[in-house]
């Protein structure tokens, strides 16, 4: 089930969270519901977290392309929206979804993979 | 084991790291390498990363207090370095930790503790 708030339940979240430490934006980081792998890391304006918390899809702000944009627009690799997770100073938002194809635009399943590789050789 | 890089390997992730999107900040993710649940989201400068990779402990940019801090300095539950992941473009980083004790001031686990809980009575 995707999680959908109606109107009075979205309020009330939009009031809890605290946009105004980044001007606006508040960090939020998407989370596999299944295997629990960080997917990615990414912004939202409220207007943003609105339509998300409304359709179940996430939105986010793209600080680049000044605009909203809904995750997998163009590929229809959505993340629809399993729980959401607000923390202890409700500056930052945690959500778990079920993803829809690769999140990366690489292909990757997620855009956390660039490992850093530390290769010693023993003397 | 505790990743720690030497110089030439911290210089090497500085110079891969995107701080200009925010001004001298990284957004990044702290992620339990145990049980993988995402315990806090913060921000480090590039003095904030370079400590946290030379010394193996998580240190970040407290926007509010306007200084660098490592995690656990009064508590002592400090975040240990297991695994460093890149995200696709170089503007976010998710570590995953060996948390000492729960990493969270309120002491919970993890600081994605508020869950949005939706209940509807069914008509």
């Amino acid at each position: 089930m995707v999680l959908q708030l109606n109107d009075n339940e979205i309020d009330a979240v939009l009031k809890k969270v605290n946009f105004e430490k980044m001007k606006g934006l508040v960090p939020v980081i998407i989370q596999d519901a299944n295997d629990n792998k960080v997917l990615m890391q990414a912004f939202m304006n409220e207007e943003a977290l609105q339509l998300t918390l409304t359709s179940g899809k996430t939105h986010f702000w793209s600080r680049t392309r000044n605009r909203i944009w809904l995750k997998g627009e163009t590929s229809g690799h959505h993340s629809l929206v399993k729980n959401i997770f607000l923390d202890c100073d409700n500056d930052a938002i945690l959500f778990k979804v079920h993803q829809l194809g690769p999140i990366c635009h690489t292909g990757q399943e997620t855009c956390f993979h660039n490992q850093i590789v530390v290769k010693r050789t023993e003397n």
